[in-house]
């Protein structure tokens, strides 16, 4: 957390209990304001936490009239120690030198928490420019950077190269209809819902790859799960021997990214009344007919019908391993092949090669092995009525022609992750500027 | 460079001085086949490099006839040194398992230098998913990747907060012609061009902030400096005294990137005859008349009337600095106000307050401070022709009115830097799948 050159004499709020006793510059917009007595105290706001700051002298009293909350100011003072000031310190006799000036009242109040009720999302998300400067607001995108961080960690120091792959493609690379559509120089153009077919070609190039990146679906759900724009992880490893070798991938990344940012980012959690981690380095792993029956023993209630988890079965799961098995992620296996895609490859007994991630009550990835083989490829992508030839799919089958060993990957957001992580519950909560049905902006 | 669990049995390329005259399993696909006097030589590349392997006995001969380079092969053998292999060693006695045979030759030779000509880049690109293949065209996209890691390292360990923002966007952000634009839900949105009013709104939060994301611009140009699609880095600071504040920035943090990504790949480098790193960790800085002048001074061209610098004046000012001054960098002052954006903050004697950053040879990046005064960027927004209560700028300007500390930031393309550090004639040979106006797939 290194100071900038021209930062050489600001001290950061954290670093208070360095320089008791002594005078020191610090900056910061102002974050609260109260008038006590005569005596008004200002709680700065940095880029570390709060000081606080207690103006007495009248000429200094007198600068602060009128100023409002993001006023940006430069102080000079004294640093005391006061166990009742946010951080356990405080600065006396300041100096005070206003470098921006804010005379309107801001429309919302940042120095209190922010409602995250349903209805009252709205107006969380038109005031965001201001609202993210509610320090619990900001904490949510630290531990989302923080998430960000260690999986890149982790995968670097696994061998996996990272990727950037096109946003811009021809045609709708995935098939599907729920593709935001453009006009390219003439010819239309789709916006890239992931790089699926990318990440399966670079298996080519360098066995093991990853993508952090936008990925975009035109939803017309407006849920608390659907939004227009997402930012995905996208990994895909070869030389694999079945669809467990990414199980173990995934399992081993989830459980040293989540220990690492629990360890290192403890007090904002804290801070943010994060849940509890409740994780093993194995994740329990049961087949879909396990979970059925588990859940209808204990719940009672019928589910042999369901081709697929249903949600409550996937809160009732996570539950269940996270208080009898003390890990809160469980693999569900033996999924059926109706849910696959063309490019996942088939198991046996109708079953796909596949799991699916469930943490703390949802699915937050499916993982599958890929099919490789060029002919049976061939085949899936017809039956799925998707064209080989076609502008989007041409590359990627001469990949395969050309050679592609045994592989599979998995994809999830970054935002559903965040939400998960924080007990977030909705997950436009955990992205900056969220995009859905309803919103194009701020 | 871990192995995963599953490949515990795996030696990779460069682990083969580790298992001299043990019995070993490597894999890989084939490289280059050669039979010379019934003995068949296989190089099978795997994600470190390439293994040579010498095939006599005649069922194991027999089991690769036919079979075409990208072939997936599991091969069991005995670790020999032999000083004419690549890496040193090779294996004898193999016992060969194809994996995923291919029959039919590829469409280009990825064992032999790639084509980087301008009138061969439309091949290359066409055969992208077979060529990337090629060892060293893989390696741009490791050198590219070892940038993009040292500068969130470098941003990360200063205090910079990654953030994601929206890539699309209600009206054109920047104003601007060059936008890409679709529906959105019956609504008008466009692709970002850049996160420019999304960083600066942020240094709200977090003081300092960065993203690497797409940018987005309808370039009509086809040459070798324009993409549709880029890579960009953004960076913004708030709590500057002045632009130069963010020139110490990014001189720092590029002197910081460059000389890690040096050391760490210098073998890769070696191989892609990148050119060598002259840098200080001071740039020179010159103010524009000063290089009018000392460029006048040795070539003899009259450039006293240009307003800004001319391709050839960037091309000799690098050359003049990195000879005379042992520095390829380059920073560019007194830079007019007219190439201003309205978001820059004006200077003195009509002067931008920032600086053109040249690096071999052209500029990579702007520079400058902005306009953090409420009142004067409205004004200055209203010169340029933009509604600052539009759809696109209205979170934009409350920012501001809220308070903002004087802040500056810069944006770079990572393709563009790719391209510089590795000596590439084309922006596109650092980019896996470009996009121009001609080219919308693979």
């Amino acid at each position: 957390m290194k100071n900038n050159k021209s930062e050489k004499n600001r001290v950061l709020s954290d670093q208070l209990n360095e320089f008791v006793d002594q005078t020191i510059l610090v900056a910061g917009f102002i974050h609260k304001k109260r008038i006590l007595g005569g005596i008004t105290f200002i709680n700065l706001r940095d880029r570390h936490g709060l000081i606080q700051i207690v103006v007495e002298e009248k000429k200094e009293v007198e600068k602060l009239r009128g100023l409002q909350i993001g006023t940006v100011l430069e102080v000079q003072g004294n640093v005391f120690k006061e166990d009742r000031a946010p951080g356990g310190y405080e600065i006396h006799q300041p100096q005070i030198n206003v470098i921006v000036a804010v005379e309107n009242e801001p429309p919302i109040e940042i120095d209190k928490p922010l409602s995250h009720k349903s209805d009252n999302l709205d107006t969380l998300f038109d005031y965001r420019a201001i609202g993210l400067r509610n320090i619990n607001e900001a904490n949510i995108f630290r531990v989302r950077a923080a998430l960000l961080r260690e999986i890149r960690h982790y995968l670097t120091v696994h061998d996996f190269i990272e990727i950037n792959t096109p946003k811009l493609v021809g045609g709708a690379a995935e098939g599907g209809a729920e593709v935001f559509k453009l006009d390219y120089f003439g010819k239309e153009a789709t916006l890239a819902q992931s790089p699926q077919l990318y990440k399966q070609i670079m298996v080519g190039v360098f066995e093991r790859v990853f993508e952090i990146g936008p990925a975009f679906r035109a939803e017309l759900s407006a849920t608390t799960r659907h939004v227009s724009e997402v930012t995905m992880l996208d990994v895909e490893m070869g030389f694999i021997k079945d669809h467990n070798d990414i199980l173990d991938l995934i399992q081993d990344m989830l459980y040293h990214v989540l220990t690492q940012v629990y360890d290192k980012e403890s007090k904002i959690l804290k801070q943010l009344n994060a849940p509890g981690l409740i994780l093993k380095p194995e994740f329990p792993r049961f087949t879909m007919a396990e979970i059925h029956q588990l859940y209808q023993k204990n719940t009672k209630i019928d589910v042999s019908r369901e081709l697929d988890l249903t949600p409550d079965e996937e809160r009732w799961i996570c539950d269940y391993a996270k208080k009898q098995l003390g890990c809160e992620a469980v693999f569900a296996t033996g999924l059926p092949q109706a849910k696959m895609k063309f490019y996942h490859m088939k198991g046996d007994n109708n079953q796909a090669r596949s799991a699916d991630l469930l943490f703390r009550g949802i699915e937050i990835s499916t993982v599958p092995q890929r099919e490789h083989r060029y002919e049976i490829l061939l085949e899936q992508m017809k039956s799925a009525g998707v064209d080989p030839e076609s502008i989007g799919f041409a590359a990627y089958v001469s990949a395969f022609k050309y050679g592609l060993p045994p592989h599979g990957g998995f994809g999830f957001g970054i935002d559903r992750l965040t939400e998960k992580v924080l007990g977030l519950n909705n997950v436009k909560e955990a992205i900056l500027f969220p995009r859905d049905i309803n919103r194009l902006a701020p």
